[in-house]
C-alpha cells in the first residue's frame, strides 16, 4: 500500500466526543516524527479474552494512538467495538468489555497510514463470509494493495473501508478453495509487502507474518491459552509467558485441536525492519531475540566510538533518545544529565498568542533545564532525524539556556528514502538528509557539530561485523534504498494522485 | 427482507451521547403503535442540494426518527453524513451541510425495520463500484432480501450492513451489463417486495418505485431542478412544485441530458399501501392524488354512518385521531372537544416511583381534560388498533375524569395479519384483533361499545363502491391477508430464527 | 402564541455545548411569542420525593424549557441537581434521581426572565444559613429586585447568581429574628412584585404567594403527603388530589407537626394574571377554580359574538388557538378545520439555502393544509398578538394555499404595555398593537379583517359583567397599563441599561 | 482550613462529558502518592492576557490536574471559565479564549484539598463586591478556614463554594475600610496557614504570600507586563523574564500607576515548604533561588554518602526518582539504568480480569525492563514514601524480572505527620513510616535494605550544616511535627467529622 493520506476525512466521525484532533500531539504539527502504523493482539480460549486484549492493546498503545478496536467471538456471534482515540478511553470501561463476550478475541491499535482516520477504517475489520465470520487486524502495509483493490472492485467487490487490509477479506471471500485455511493462504499468496496479522473465525485464532518478517509478531501463553502480540511488552503487561517469535512466512492456527504451524512460502532470509529497534518498539520489549533497550544503548555507545567531541554533559532528547544517551554516557564517561524536561501533559495545541512569544520559544512539549546546561558544552542525543524542525528548535532552546557548545548526534543513519511498509515518512523532498549535505544540515539545525550513526556502525551495534550488501540482515531501505519487496503500486500511473476513495469524509 | 428485529444491537453506536434510547418514545415501550419505515428525498442540479435535502428530510421526519443521512456529489467526490437521531440534530448545522458540497444529493430518514439501528445501517448506503460511486436510499422492505443476501454471500460478496437495501448495491456490482441503467434495472428485476428508491451516481439522480407502487414517491421541481420525495409535504416545505407521482414500476433518471423515464416491468394494477392514508402520511400531503386529511375525515364520516351511539361529545385520541374525529363530528353533529391533552414534551421514560402512582395513572403522553369530559357520554376516535394497551389506558383515564359512557371507534378495519413491506407490526399473536373477538376486545379495552371501520366502508370513503376481491385497489393485506407479492423469505426454514448477522452489536 | 410548546424540546441534548443557544427555538428568532417564566413543585414526607418532583416538573414543562432543578433533603444533607435543558433530559434518569435521596424535595423549571441562562442561575437556589440549609424555587418577578440587590451588596453580601430570587436568600440570612418562619416572613415583607415560592429547609416545606396572587400556586395531596405546584396538571400527572389554591398573601408551612397557614399581609383583593388563562396554563389545568380550556372556548365564543364575518371555515393557529377556535366554531356554526398543520419536530434552525426559498416560505413549524383551505373564506383564530411577524407569515401561507378570504381574530385584547411580573414581552416599541392602529395592523398582517377580543368581552367570558376600572379582578396591565404593584426598579436611572452583573457569561 | 475531603461530591458536575473520574490516575487508587494542591498565574496589561494565562497554567499542570479556571477583565466586565479536567481540555480552544477578553487575567489549576471537586469550587473564585468585581486564585490551605467560615455564616454570609478560599472574599466584602487594598490586607490579617494568592479587580492585579512564604510565588515580566506564577517554569513556557520571588508576607499590586509593594506583617524568618524541592515543583523550576533539579541530585548524592550497598546498577522509580538517581549514580559511580519503564498512556483504570493476572502483576503504569535488571544487584531510588503500596509492587516486579538484590532508597526523610498547608496526605494511621519501624517497613516492602535520607542530610544537601531546631529554615513538619503556624481548626470539636457543607453533591 502506498502512503497516501486522506486527511480530508480525518475530522469525520460519528463520535462527537473525541475526534482525532483531540489526540494530535504537537510533534504532529510539523510532521517531524516517525509514526508507527499499528499493533495487534489476539488470545484464544480465555474466559476474559476481551479484558485481556484491552490490557494487551494498552501495552501496545505506543504503536498507534488514533484508534483501537476489539472483535470477540462468544460461540455463536461476533462482537465488535471500534473507536477513535486511545485504548483507555473506551476499553477500560466495564460496560464496553461486557459488550465483548466470548473466550476468543483479536484487537488492534492504529496510527493511520492508509485511509483516513474514520471509524469504518478502524480495525479489526470484520466480514461475514459464506463460511462464517472473519475478523482481521493488520500491522504493516501492502505494496500492491491498491492494485489488488482495483482488481477486486472490477470483479464486483464492494469495499467498506479505504484500508489496504480489506483486500485480504475479499481475497478470502473470493477464493474457490473449500478449506478455510487454504482460502486464507491463497489470499496471502496474492499479497506483497509487510504484514503481521491476527485473525479470528468462529473456530480459530490465526496469526501470520509476511515472508520477510518485516513487522514483528510474538507468541505467548497465559494460563494455558495462546496469545499473539506485536511485542513482548504486551505479554509482560498481563503476566503472560513468551514462547517464541512467529517466524517470517509462518501461518499459525489455534483451535480446539491445539496449535498448527503452516509454512506456505518458500524459505527466504528474514528482513525485519530495523526501525523497530531505533524508534518503534518499547524499550522493555525483546524483538527478534534482542532487548530493544540494550540495542539502543549499543547504538549510543557506537556513536561515541565513531566520534566524540570534548563536552561536559550528555543530554538526551526525551524520551526516545534516553537509552542511546545512557549508552553514550557510559561508554564515554561524560555525565548524563536531564537537560531537557518533557511535559507529559501535552496533547493539545494551544493558541500561541503573539509572534514575539512564538519566537521566544513557547515550549509545549520540551523545556530547557537551565541548571544542567548553563555554561556547559553539551552533546544532544536523539534517535533519528526526519525533517529537522524539532531538532533546530531544541538546539536553539539549549543555547538560550546558556549552553556554550551544542553537538548533535543521531543514533541512526541518515534517512534518505521513503518507507512503503507502514512507517509514515514524508516524501524524499521532505526528508532533510535526502536534500541536504551533512554540513548544510548542521548549519540548518544550528549545532556546533552533527553526526549520524554509520550504517555499518548500526549493524555492528547489533552484533554484525558490518552490513552485507548482498544479504542485508534487516529492512534498512530508508537508509539504503534497498527495498526488500516489489513495489507494485508504485508503478501505477500517478499512484500518489490516485483518489483512494470516491467517498470523501464518509462516516 | 423480513421483519426481524435485531433489537440486541440497538444500543450499539459509536456515538456516546445519544444512543437510540434517547429517542425511545413512550409508545415504544409497549409496542402499541404503527411505525413507519423510512422517507427518501433527492435533488439534482441545485447549488444548495444538501441544505434543501436537509429541509426535505425534516418535512419527512414523521416517517423515521431513528437516523438520518445525506450523500452528496460535488463533481469529483461523494460526501456522506449519516447519524442516529433526528434530522435537526445533525443536518441543521452549517458545518455539517458544508461537509456535503455538490449540486446533487439524496437523503433518507429511517425507522429501522430490518437491521439494528447502528450507524453502518443508516442510509443512504454507498458503494464504490467499478463504474464509480453509487448511493441508495430505500423506503419499503424486500420480501426476498434474506434469500438474495445468502446467494450473494455465497458468491463472495461481503456485506457492510445488515439491511436488505444492501443487496441492491451488490446486485448492481455483480451485473454483467455494461450500461449503468441496465445494470440497475437488472438488479431491480431480482427484487420482490416494496421499494421506493432514490439513487445517486456521479452522473445521475435515479428514482424507482416497485411494480405495485406499494410505497409512495413523488416528483417535483424547484428552480428548474428535479426533486424526488416520499410525500408532497416535503415539496411544500421548500416551496417546490409538485409535478406528478412516480408511477408503479417506473425508473426515472435525471442527468445533464434531462429526464428519462423507463418502464422495465410489464404493467400491473397498482396496489398502494392503504396505511399511508390511515396513519403514516402527513395530513397535509397528497398521496396518489388524494388529500390525506380529507381521506381521514371521510373515514370518520363513514364511521358515523356505520354506527352512531347517542353521545354528548366526540373526542379524538391525539394527534392521529383528530381528522377522523372532525369528520365524525361534522357528519354526526356531535360537538368535537379536546377531551385528551397531549404532552408534547415526551421522549423520555421517567421513573414511575411507586405501584400506587403507576396505577393511579401516570400520564406522560396523554392527560384527561376533565372540564370537557366530566358527566358526558363520549365517543373516542383513534386511527387504528394494534395491541390495545394504550386504548385501555385511555378509556380508563376518561372514566376517571368523569365520563359517564365511553364509546370507542377506530377509523380503520381490524388488523389481522402482519405486514412484510416495511410496517413494523407485532406477529399475529401480538395483534389484538387477530386473537380476540370484538366483544372480547371491547371488554378488554373497557369501552361501552367498540366498532371498527368496515373494509368496504374504508374503500367507500376513498370513492370506491366497495372492495373488489378480484382486484383490490390497495395493499390491504393487514386487514385481509391478501398479500400483493410473493413472500419468498417466509418460506426459508425458520426465517424468524435466522441470525441476520454473525456480528452482534457491531459499531 | 400557543401553549403547547411541543417538541421544540424533543430534539435537544445531543448538543454537548449546552449554552443557551442550543435551546433557541425558531419562534425565538423573531421574538414573536409570549414566554412563561417558571413553574414550581414541592412535596413533603414521601419516600419518592425526587422522582415525584421530576414527574411534576415534567407536567409543568410548558412553563419553562431552558433549565430545571431539584433540591432534596435526606434528613442530614441537601442534594441538588440543576441542569440546562428539559426535565426529561436529566431527571428521567435513574442515576440522577438516586443522587437526590430524601423524603422532601422542591423543584423548578425555568424560562429565564432575569439573569442569563447559566447554570448558577438555575433554580432552586440553595444557601447554607446559620440556621441550616435553605432552598428556594420562584415563579414570578420582583419589581424591586435590583434595588434590594444593591442594598444587600452594599452591606457585604456576595451574590452567587444574577437572579432576583437570590435576594430572598440574603434577606433571610440577614434577618435578626430568631425563628425561621419569622425571618422568612420578614424577608417577604421587603419584596414587591409577583412571587409564588416553594422553599425547603431541614425541617419544613414552605409555600408562599404574593399578596395579590399574581402567579398561581396550588396545594394537593398524594398518599397523605402535601404537594405544592404551579398548576393542577402537575397533580393530575402523578395522580394526586387537588385540595385548594394557596391564597394570595398566604405562607403555608408543612413539617412534622402538620400544616400551618400564615397570613402576614393585610388582606387585599386578588389580582391573578389573566395571561394564565389566555396563554400560559395548560388547557387541562384548573386555575383559580376555572377550567382553562373552558375559559379559552368562552373567549372564542365571545369573539364570535363581537364580530362574525361570513366565512366557510374556522382555522386555529395551532396549538394555542385551538380551544378558542372550537369555541368560535361551536358558537357560530362554521366548521372547524385543521387548515394549518404543525410540525412537531421543530427545535432547530435549519439553513435556509436561498432567498428564493426563504421567500417562497420555508415552513419549519407550520404548513398549510391546502385541501382544507383552497377556495375557502377562512377565519384564523390565535391566542394573542405580540410582534405580528408570525401572523403575517401565516396569512400569506393561507393565501398561497388558495384561501379566497383570510380574516384574523385574536382571543385576547391588544397588548399595549410591558409586563414586569415574569412574562417576557418586548418593550412598547416592539409591541405591534402599541405602535399601530387596528387598520395598520390589518394591512401589515395582510388579513381581510382583523379583530381583537374586547377587554370587557374578556371579562364577560370569565363571568364578569365587564371590567370594573375601580377594582379590576385580574392583573390585566398589559392591556390597560394598570399595574397592580409599585415598580420600584423602574425608577432607577436607566434600569434597563444597568449591568446586572460584572461577570459576563460565567460558567 | 483542614484537609477534609468531601469525596461524596466528586461525581457531581454540570459537565456531562468529563467527570473527574476521567482523570483518576492509577496512583490515586491506593492513595500512595503526594498530591499537590494548586498552581496560580496572573498577568496585567497584555493584549493576550488569557491566552498567556492558559499557557502558564499548562506549565503548572503538574500542580493540579482536577480542574482549571481563568478570570479575565476587559475594562468593563469580568469573564470566567472554570472547568473540570486538564488545562488543555478546555483552554487550548480558541473559542474558550475568545470568551475571556481583556488585558488582565488570573488563572488557577487545582488538585482539590478542601471541598469536593465540583464546578462551584473551581477557582479563581469571583465575587461582586460593592467596590466592583474581585477574583481570587489560591495555592495553599488555611488552618483557620473552617473557624472563619462559621463566624461569617453566623453574620449572614452565604457561601457559594465549600473551599476555604471563599472566606477571603467575604472578609474583604465585610471590611469597613474604604480603600480596597486596606480591605484586602485587613482580610489577610485574619488568615492563618499557607497562601499564595493572585487576585484581580477592575483596576489591579494583586499577589500575596503568607508571612512564612510556605507556598512559592514568583514575579516575572513579558513584553513589559508583570506576571505572577507559582513556579519559574511557567515563565519559561511563555518566554517571560524572571524578576524575583514575591517575599513572604508581601502584598504586591500592579495597576496603571505601576507596581507597589506592601509589607503589612511584622518580619519573620521564612519557612518555605521543603516538599516543593522533594516532589512538587518541576525539576526545571528555580524555587527560592535554587534549581529543583540540582537539589534533587544533591539529595541523591547525599543518600549515597549516607549508605551505599554494593550494587551493580542504580534504577530510578520514574519519573520523580530520576534526578536523585542520577545524583546517586554520579556520586557513587554505579551505572544509572532505566530498569523501570513508565507507560505514559495511563489515565484510566482497566478491568483486571482475574486474580491470577492481578497477582502476576498487571502493570498499567510501570513495567520492568528485564534486560537492565536480570541477574543484577540493584538500588531503587524514589522521592518519598507515603503508604508503601506502590513500593512493594515495584520491588516484587524487580525480583520477578530477575534482580538478585533489591535495595530501596528514599530521597527524603520518613513522613511521620500530616500536613495542613495544602498537601494531601493520609492521616497518621495511613503513613507507613508513622506506624512501622524501619525494619518492619523493609520487610513489608520486600527490599534487601531500606534507607531514608536523614533530616540533617536533607538540610546538608541544601547547603545548611544541619537542621537548626531553634530556627528551621524550611517547613518540614511532615518529618518533624514542628508546624510553623497555629492549627486553629484542629481545636474545633471533631473537626474531621464536621460536615463542611449541608449540600451534598451539589452542582
Amino acid at each position: 500500500m502506498d502512503q497516501h493520506h486522506d486527511s480530508s476525512g480525518e475530522a469525520q466521525t460519528a463520535d462527537l466526543d473525541f475526534g482525532p484532533q483531540a489526540y494530535l500531539r504537537d510533534d504532529d504539527l510539523d510532521g517531524d516524527t516517525l509514526r508507527e502504523e499499528c499493533g495487534v493482539f489476539g488470545i484464544y480460549g480465555h474466559n476474559d479474552a476481551s479484558a485481556i486484549t484491552a490490557l494487551g492493546l494498552h501495552a501496545l498503545q505506543h504503536r498507534g494512538q488514533e484508534a483501537a478496536g476489539i472483535v470477540s467471538y462468544d460461540g455463536s456471534r461476533f462482537h465488535s467495538e471500534r473507536r477513535l482515540g486511545l485504548v483507555g478511553d473506551t476499553f477500560s470501561r466495564r460496560e464496553v468489555i461486557e459488550r465483548l463476550p466470548g473466550n476468543a478475541a483479536v484487537g488492534h491499535v492504529r496510527y493511520a497510514t492508509t485511509g483516513a482516520t474514520i471509524l469504518r477504517n478502524v480495525q479489526p475489520l470484520f466480514a461475514e463470509l459464506n463460511a462464517g465470520g472473519f475478523a482481521v487486524g493488520h500491522n504493516g502495509n501492502l505494496t500492491n494493495g491498491l492494485t489488488l483493490r482495483r482488481e477486486l472492485v472490477r470483479a464486483g467487490a464492494i469495499m467498506q473501508s479505504t484500508t489496504d487490509t480489506e483486500v485480504i477479506l475479499h481475497l478470502v471471500a473470493h477464493s474457490r478453495r473449500s478449506n478455510f485455511i487454504d482460502r486464507f493462504i491463497e489470499a496471502l499468496r496474492a499479497l506483497e509487502g509487510a504484514y503481521s496479522l491476527v485473525c479470528l473465525t468462529n473456530k480459530k485464532l490465526i496469526g501470520a507474518r509476511d515472508p520477510l518478517g518485516i513487522r514483528p509478531l510474538v507468541y505467548g501463553e497465559l494460563e494455558g491459552c495462546p496469545i499473539l502480540a506485536s511485542e513482548t511488552c504486551a505479554l509482560d503487561m498481563i503476566g503472560a509467558r513468551y514462547i517464541r517469535d512467529i517466524e517470517p512466512g509462518e501461518v499459525i492456527v489455534f483451535d480446539e485441536q491445539g496449535v498448527h504451524s503452516h509454512k506456505p512460502f518458500p524459505p527466504k532470509p528474514a528482513r525485519p525492519c530495523v526501525f523497530e529497534y531505533i524508534y518503534f518498539a518499547r524499550p522493555d520489549s525483546v524483538v527478534g531475540g534482542r532487548s530493544v533497550y540494550e540495542v539502543r544503548k549499543a547504538f549510543g555507545a557506537q556513536l561515541a566510538r565513531e566520534s566524540h567531541p570534548d563536552v561536559d554533559v550528555v543530554v538526551p532528547v526525551p524520551d526516545s533518545g534516553v537509552p542511546a544517551a545512557i549508552g553514550y554516557s557510559q561508554h564515554s564517561g561524560v555525565p548524563f544529565e536531564l537537560g531537557i524536561i518533557r511535559n507529559h501533559y501535552v496533547g493539545r495545541t494551544f493558541i500561541q498568542p503573539t509572534q514575539a512569544i512564538r519566537e521566544s520559544g513557547v515550549r509545549m512539549k520540551h523545556s530547557a533545564n537551565r541548571a544542567a546546561i548553563e555554561g556547559k558544552r553539551i552533546i544532544l542525543i536523539d534517535d533519528s532525524l526526519v525533517r529537522g524542525t524539532t531538532s533546530r528548535k531544541i538546539v536553539r532552546m539549549m543555547r538560550d539556556a546558556g549552553a556554550t557548545e551544542v553537538h548533535f548526534r543521531l543514533a541512526s543513519p541518515p534517512i534518505l528514502y521513503p518507507d512503503y511498509y507502514g512507517i509514515d515518512l514524508p516524501d524524499r523532498g521532505g526528508l532533510l538528509a535526502a536534500t541536504h549535505s551533512l554540513e548544510e544540515m548542521r548549519e540548518l539545525i544550528g549545532a556546533d557539530s552533527l553526526a549520524f550513526l554509520s550504517i555499518d556502525g548500526m549493524y555492528r551495534a547489533m552484533g554484525e561485523p558490518a552490513r552485507d550488501p548482498a544479504a542485508p540482515k534487516y529492512a534498512d531501505h530508508c537508509f539504503t534504498g534497498s527495498y526488500p519487496t516489489h513495489l507494485t503500486d508504485q508503478s501505477l500511473v500517478e499512484p500518489t494522485q490516485h483518489q483512494l476513495s470516491l467517498l470523501a469524509e464518509a462516516s
